[in-house]
């Protein structure tokens, strides 16, 4: 990367001039003049600062849109830094920053010490890394791999870089590794635990490369976007809330992580999927928790050995951060429940709730709130489960939901069929008679992203048969929703390429096979 | 990545608007409405199209500087494709490029077959990928490998998607691996082998990561950029031309995977390395190559092993794609002679030529030349050096390269004094008496390059000590020039920080140590 080495900084003061340009990423119009001043090369790209915080901008030069002197910015970096017409920006030479050696010698296959982690989660904070040179170093991450060392490492960068909450009393949340489509279970569990009296906090994500997280499932039912102390009243007033962490600025560098390299590129490195994990339950004084670890065909994890191998380097870690955890792998060889996608899943949940639900649903959520019962000594060991299930059962869960829907700003009397749902619709049918084989998580979730899930709240899948269930010629297998009608097209037809349902007979096979 | 799977592509036809805005990179400027007809998701870029030519853009939204219907274009898009104000171009959604799916299979440690691999190059050809994800199939090949079997189809790939060149008569190359700063011995044995009567037509390239391509250095000397014609035409005139390969339009692939990710990233994964050479080589018709491999301490090859393992991968590669390749084991543990950077080197070339050059420069040179001449059958096997070296002392060498020099439209009667080097500079002196134990390459390159070069022909470092070589306290180590007082300062400084010429005394180390 850049040889650049300790080049001296070369200041140059700007005027803003509004531009009517907008980017998806930090760019800025320079007058010609000022890009010799900065002696800049064609591919280079330059620091821009105001007051102490740092972005770094790719640059277009211009003769006539903006004079000498001026600069014209693009991707919203005004809201970003509060910028308007006249404002004063700085700019200086990207000082070839020493986190770029570090990234290359990750690269390099060597183990990087805390200061060095330290180095490149700053600088990504602060905007001195091209996504390209971040991309070096989770592919690095990827193919070196990190010692349980530098994971801590990584892991307090990124929480000593961003917002930290603290809860004077006892936490408690549930976390999954994703990986399987309809996995709508923290909004059973959350309030299942919340009405058991114990405080659940929890901050969730968005979609990364499923066609809807946690995040987007709530934010169907109620706001998810909160400041950290709305954040912190919301969950101590009603014992539990649900959450976008990424409002919150808890280990910001992850959220940038996630959005310049890992979804672009849907990689997802297990050094840095559980640092990103950790420091955000660090972040949100989280010291309980149960963390889901899905299992199976199509799941991330697909033998038991490296389930229970990833597990042990949680429970480490936890040890390591004051978080005491427990791991539950659980079945994840096809989507849980029927519904996929934000609205859809919103549904099946608040119905769930409301005392008619799918059993995979129900038993996975109250197994794993049983675990956190347990942890917290509400429940002997073994009885956790049952005491979650009449929680569930009782309707104190759904109660509870109504609260936590209420305190985040949303309609707590919503019914399952007042949530909108996308109004183009497809139904794929059976072509035999038997029984399902198969439903593929991986071919469920490209089908329900082509419909415009996750950014489509009503776009997503309903299966009507789940594995092992009996079907008849022409019956439905699954209906597609849409917003749009391109994107039910697109997401039909791949239904069709690639079915996600697999069906066969009783007769499996015919020996001797018939000579034709 | 992006799993827009088949998404129907939605094209969109526009007329070319002028913009005062010029980018490093390939961008257009669309209004909003545009922008909502195509569907565009903020981070989305998009296919521009001009006859059957594509190229992926990114996009930037306006409302007033262009109107619907409209596209503004920046990052030289307009000389690229001929466009003019009113040009009518067509935009369509990217449609989630199968080579996407190629990458990532080689990113999860697959082997590629040679349609996946040729699907790859089609698309970076086409600029159908971001640098993101050419860097994520690069990074791919770096950590998981790649089979002779797939290097030879990448070869191939980059080959076919490209300009090609043959002779009819028997061609003759030499071609260095690189890492080795001063590494100017092609300016000596390109008019060595070409005066031999043999021919010889080098194409090279610019700088990567080095102070001086072979294309840098002799672009001092005359033009290096040609057609693939007048390239020819020159080679088959005087026997021997060098060339910038860049211009020719060889394997174009490799260029901009250089461009868009090794440089940047400064990596050069090894399988990417060999098929880069060997498709430059297939493409510009040679048929006999010599390959230098530099080892040593600083070198690309520190062991005798992994070098003879490299030139094993090379010599099969060669006899699969015809070329008949002899690899040069060559001292590479301090630069080649004493210059470093385009003019310093050109003008160390040019007075060796004229008869008073450094040893180390002379020996490497007709060395290798020596090699080609044996291979050739002009010398027989053990006589090539003396060949080499009487062809050079005669003096029929600096002919020669008078001719080339010519031919490429240079003056044949440059002196080496005539050859401007940068104005400022700068000397390192010896703190004390002793002996240069090491001269280290990747200091001097740094140092070198912060002084401006390759960008700046002018600036580079002379050298005044190689290893062995007895120094008195207070005589020049080094001097370093530079075109630009401000890069003078950085380089200087650099070289203080890190004295890339390490002197020992006589008295090493004194046993018991004293007690203080």
């Amino acid at each position: 990367m850049s040889v650049k080495g300790n080049e001296k900084p070369f200041p140059l003061k700007l005027l803003v001039k509004k531009l009517d340009l907008v980017a998806d990423r930090p760019l800025i119009v320079l007058n010609n003049s000022d890009i010799e001043k900065l002696e800049l090369d064609p591919d280079e790209s330059v620091i821009l600062s105001v007051k102490n915080r740092n972005i770094r901008v790719s640059v277009l030069a211009t003769k006539s849109l903006v004079k000498e002197g001026e600069v014209g910015l693009c991707g919203n970096i005004e809201e970003q830094f509060g910028l308007s017409e006249g404002s004063k920006v700085i700019l200086t030479k990207t000082a070839g920053f020493n986190s770029i050696r570090c990234i290359k010698k990750k690269m390099d296959g060597q183990t990087l010490t805390r200061g060095e982690i330290k180095e490149i989660v700053l600088d990504v904070i602060n905007g001195n890394l091209t996504n390209l040179e971040i991309a070096g170093f989770l592919l690095g991450v990827k193919y070196v791999g990190m010692t349980v060392q530098e994971v801590e490492y990584l892991t307090r960068a990124m929480v000593e870089t961003g917002v930290k909450i603290s809860f004077d009393k006892a936490t408690y949340d549930k976390h999954s590794i994703g990986g399987v489509p309809g996995n709508k279970v923290s909004l059973l569990i959350v309030p299942i635990i919340a009405a058991s009296g114990l405080l659940i906090p929890k901050t969730s994500s968005r979609a990364i490369t499923s066609p809807s997280g946690t995040a987007d499932t709530m934010s169907v039912l109620a706001e998810v976007e909160f400041e950290p102390d709305e954040f912190k009243e919301i969950a101590l007033k009603v014992g539990g809330a649900i959450v976008w962490g990424g409002k919150l600025g808890l280990a910001p560098a992850d959220d940038i992580f996630i959005r310049e390299v890992e979804r672009p590129l849907s990689i997802d490195p297990e050094s840095q999927m559980i640092a990103s994990i950790m420091a955000k339950k660090v972040a949100a004084g989280i010291k309980n928790m149960v963390l889901d670890l899905p299992m199976g065909k199509g799941a991330k994890l697909e033998r038991r050995e490296e389930a229970l191998k990833l597990a042990g380097k949680f429970v480490e870690l936890g040890r390591r951060l004051k978080i005491n955890i427990v791991c539950g792998l659980t079945y994840g060889g096809q989507p849980v429940g029927y519904a996929v996608g934000p609205a859809l899943e919103a549904r099946e949940a608040l119905e769930t709730l409301m005392g008619k639900g799918p059993t995979s649903l129900i038993e996975k959520s109250v197994s794993l709130a049983g675990l956190l019962l347990e942890m917290s000594g509400q429940a002997r060991r073994g009885y956790g489960r049952n005491m979650a299930y009449s929680i569930l059962k009782s309707g104190r869960a759904l109660k509870k939901m109504k609260e936590i829907i209420e305190g985040q700003g949303g309609n707590p009397d919503v019914k399952p069929s007042d949530i909108p749902i996308g109004e183009h619709k497809a139904v794929l049918y059976a072509k035999m008679d038997g029984y399902v084989k198969r439903v593929e998580n991986s071919k469920v979730v490209a089908i329900a992203r082509k419909a415009g899930a996750p950014r489509d709240k009503g776009a997503g899948v309903q299966l009507y048969a789940k594995e092992g269930r009996k079907i008849r010629k022409g019956q439905p297998l699954l209906e597609i929703y849409s917003e749009r009608s391109s994107k039910l097209t697109g997401a039909y037809e791949l239904a069709l390429q690639f079915p996600p349902i697999s069906l066969e007979g009783m007769l499996l096979d015919v020996y001797p096979k018939f000579i034709e």
